[in-house]
C-alpha cells in the first residue's frame, strides 16, 4: 500500500498522525502544500491543518511565501544529535577528507538500517561514475561495497536470512547467488575490505572497510567509488582500511583491548 | 522557565506533547533515559512511555542496549530534506571544500534563525583558535562574521530592532554600540564581506560573505575563522567572496538578471 492510498485516519493514534505528516516528506516530495500533505498522510484536511500548524509553530516545518511547506531548521537541529547521522558524520569527516585528499575519488560513509545501507556522507571526487548517491539515499546491502562490509559483520542470523534472498540484480554482475554471496562475505571478513565490482552500475567499482564503535561492533562503513576501467584496487584497499580504522579510533575503539 | 521546571502536561495539545519529547534532546542531553525525558518534557511517566514508544517504533528515536534513548536515523533522513539544513549544505559542500583547499583554514556555513546564526557546516582547518563551533550551534548575529553578513542583508525593520539591543559582549572588542554596529553593517553591504575581529574570542578573526538564493535574497553566509595574530584579511576576502558566489550560483542565483 502506498502513501497515496492510506486508509482514513480514524483508527490511528495522535502520535501516529503527527508522524504521518512528517513522513509525507521524502526525497521525491521535499516541498508540499497542505492538500498534498493531507493526501499523502491519509488525514482529513482539518486534521492536517491543525497538525501542520503545530509543527510549523515548533519549527519542524517551515512555510514559504507561496504557502508551500518544507522541513524546518529546528527539526534539522534535533536530528543533528542522531548518533548514526550527523553526529557520526561529524566524527568521521576529518578522516573522510584525508581519504579524499589521498585519492581524490568519491568517498562515502554509510550505516545499515535493516536490509539497506543509508548514506551519511558523500564527498565527490574527480571521477564521474554512473552512481549518483545523495546523503540519505538507501541501497540494498549485497550490491554496494559499504553494504557488503556491513552485512559481513552483522549478526549471523541476519546474514543467513538476508542471503536467502530475494537478491535484486542491478547489472549482470550483481551478486544474486546465495552461495557466492556467502563466500564473498567470508572473504570480506578475512581481508578486512569489501570490493563491489560493477554490481550497482556497469562502470563503477567500490572498495569499502568496516568502522567499529567503542564496543568493537561494526557500526558503519567507509568506501571509495572509482571507474571500474581504471580502478587500482590494491592501492585503494590500504587507504580505505586506514580511514576506517581512524574513524573507529575516534569513536573510542581500542583494537588492543579486544 | 527551564525545561526542568515545566508545568504539568494537562493543558497541552497532543502534538505539543510529542514535540516536547523531541525537544528534550539537545547538545547537552543527546542521550536520555525515560525518566529524564519525562522530567525534561514536563510529562507524566505514563504519557512519556507511550509517546517514546510511538517515536521509537517510527524511528525518530532509537533505544540502545542500556535502555537509553537517542535521536534516530529516520528523523535524520527526514531532516536531511530541510532546505536550510542538509539540503543547503549538500549544494554548498564542494565550494566549502574548495575554500578549505585554498586556505586550509576553518570554513563554515551558517543561516539566520531569528536573532541568531545557526551553523550548518564546519570544516576544521589547521589553525587552532579558541572558537569551538559544532554543526547546529547558535550564536548572536552581531558578534560573528557570518552573523554580520546575514544581519547586514536582512529586512531594514529587523536590523533596526536588532541594533537597538541589548547587544551582549563576549570580549572587550565585541560590537555593543548601536551606532558602531550600524556603521559596520553599511560597510559590510558596501564591501561585500564582513570581518569580525576578536569579537567572539580574544584570539580569532573571521571573514564572511553572503550567499544569495534564486530570488536574489541572502539566505546563508560562508566564512573562514583564523587566528587574529596572523590573519591576512586582504587575501581572505576574495577567496570567501568567491566561495559565496559559487554557492549562490549553484542555488540558482543569476547576478546578470538583477
Amino acid at each position: 500500500m502506498t502513501a497515496d492510498a492510506l486508509p482514513p485516519q480514524t483508527v490511528r493514534s495522535a502520535p501516529d498522525r503527527l508522524l504521518a505528516v512528517l513522513a509525507a516528506f521524502d526525497h521525491a516530495h521535499p516541498a508540499l502544500c497542505l492538500t498534498d500533505i493531507s493526501r499523502r498522510a491519509g488525514l482529513t484536511l482539518t486534521t492536517t491543518h491543525r497538525l501542520v500548524g503545530a509543527l510549523t509553530e515548533w519549527g519542524a516545518l517551515e512555510r514559504d511565501a507561496d504557502g508551500v511547506y518544507h522541513v524546518g531548521l529546528r527539526l534539522w537541529e534535533v536530528a543533528a544529535l542522531a548518533p548514526r547521522g550527523l553526529a557520526l558524520r561529524q566524527v568521521a569527516l576529518p578522516y573522510l577528507e584525508d581519504l579524499y585528499e589521498a585519492t581524490h575519488e568519491n568517498v562515502q560513509l554509510a550505516v545499515r538500517d535493516g536490509a539497506e545501507v543509508v548514506y551519511i556522507e558523500w564527498l565527490s571526487g574527480r571521477s564521474a561514475v554512473g552512481v549518483h548517491i545523495r546523503v540519505g539515499a538507501r541501497w540494498p546491502l549485497h550490491a554496494t561495497g559499504v553494504g557488503l562490509a556491513l552485512l559481513a559483520h552483522s549478526e549471523q542470523a541476519f546474514q543467513d536470512q538476508y542471503c536467502e534472498g530475494p537478491l535484486a540484480a542491478f547489472t549482470p554482475y550483481t551478486l544474486t547467488d546465495p552461495v557466492r554471496l556467502r563466500r564473498e562475505l567470508a572473504e570480506v571478513r578475512r581481508s578486512g575490505a569489501a570490493v563491489s565490482s560493477r554490481q550497482v552500475t556497469d562502470d563503477a567499482l567500490s572498495v569499502a572497510a568496516p568502522v567499529r564503535g567503542r564496543d568493537g561492533r561494526v557500526t558503519a562503513a567507509v568506501s571509495v567509488v572509482v571507474p571500474h576501467a581504471t580502478a587500482q584496487v590494491p592501492a585503494l584497499v590500504p587507504a580505505v582500511r586506514l580511514a576506517a580504522r581512524g574513524i573507529s579510533r575516534a569513536l573510542g575503539w581500542q583494537p588492543e583491548a579486544r
